[in-house]
């Protein structure tokens, strides 16, 4: 019964009795891609009612239909932990939007920097590319991409209830202990060429925010994202 | 003095007096592409010497000679990881060579396994990617990248002293500790589809060889392998 292997994030409700209905680029992915037809099944989620098994009853050339059988996973909201990061090149901010997904971060919020050197942010493509690392990694949840703000002025507007992680370079080979305080959480990864003095300087004088050193080499930014997660995670979030 | 902010890996060694030829490649790139000149200050290193500060001292379209001036770090050794993972699509196995250099590791092994769905490794092209890593990040030595190796003869062949610590999907959920023996590790990602039965069964049949759990979420092979080097090095790296 349980042999789908195909996963679709959709918008529609999810649960017993429900039909899902396709968009163009679903049926054509489905149909057309991946060659599914009637009597297929496939996984959908949508971000809201958990994962749910169910079989394709109207396969066309331009939209579908899916009848929902049977709840395969609960749905499993991601610690809540943020991901702030500096966009850089392309490829590099599509992976960190990839990674911060798998990785379980409940949200992710492209910030700009004072050193920050990229242009507009697609937002629409970036929440795609979530989307679909979600649909990859097993998850039930979609981390929201939000539209790119300012550091200082998110600093501004700060609820210190949500502690910061803030990776210093400046810290290279000298790692405080990391925090043990539960709760909401926010790592911050700056830019290519690290943060500004004056910005590392209000950083450290913040009660919520914590330094954290990643080893003795200079980490690129899509890196350093994977491993301030991975050492959140085990510690505070759902690795346990 | 210390304005030099190109580094760059050459073949030569590397000291006092020491003259350092450069080739067609590095040429074009030092004074075509990064527009440098006589007078002007690198620093480089060569895997063995540590990081010198030298002065550009010819510059040719096709040659240049650069004299070393003063060491600016001694070699450093990163701790003895190996990282060995199934070659995955094109894109993301230069990822994982790339971060597997920034992360630290000494020594880079891809491996085919039993679901192992990758071409010909094209080694001379990871083991420049490897380079360039430890150019970007700071790191004073590259990690050498092997040829491809098929999983099982590198087991048949497995010197025990070097333990393994490998990613176990089957585990998600129920995280091991991670043990504490210092000495020689390597690390072994599996390939998108996860290892095969057989594979995984004689994993677990080792003595040497500890599984690892990376959280709820099924992570591709390139954020395994970060994750997987963060746990590592802040346990028994150079992360402390």
């Amino acid at each position: 019964m349980n042999d789908a292997k195909i996963r679709l994030y959709v918008d529609a409700p999810l649960g017993q009795g429900q039909t899902v209905p396709l968009n163009r680029d679903q049926a054509h992915y489905l149909f057309g891609v991946m060659r599914q037809a009637v009597g297929g099944a496939v996984l959908l989620f949508n971000g809201r009612d958990g994962e749910w098994r169910a079989d394709i009853t109207q396969a066309g050339k331009r939209s579908g239909e899916l009848a929902c059988v049977a709840q395969t996973k609960p749905l499993q909201m991601p610690p809540d932990l943020w991901l702030m990061f500096a966009p850089i090149k392309k490829a590099r901010t599509d992976f960190i939007v990839e990674k911060a997904a798998e990785m379980g971060a409940a949200r992710i919020l492209p910030v700009m920097t004072e050193f920050t050197n990229a242009g507009r942010i697609q937002r629409d493509r970036l929440q795609a590319h979530a989307v679909e690392a979600a649909e990859q990694c097993g998850g039930t949840y979609v981390p929201e991409v939000t539209e790119a703000q300012k550091l200082g002025r998110l600093l501004d507007g700060w609820d210190p209830v949500r502690r910061i992680l803030f990776c210093d370079e400046a810290l290279a080979g000298d790692a405080p202990d990391l925090p043990t305080e539960t709760g909401p959480w926010a790592i911050l990864i700056g830019p290519e060429g690290g943060f500004s003095d004056a910005e590392r300087k209000r950083l450290r004088g913040l009660d919520f925010a914590h330094p954290i050193a990643l080893g003795p080499r200079i980490l690129r930014a899509d890196t350093a994202a994977v491993a301030a997660m991975t050492v959140w995670q085990r510690t505070l979030g759902d690795w346990g």
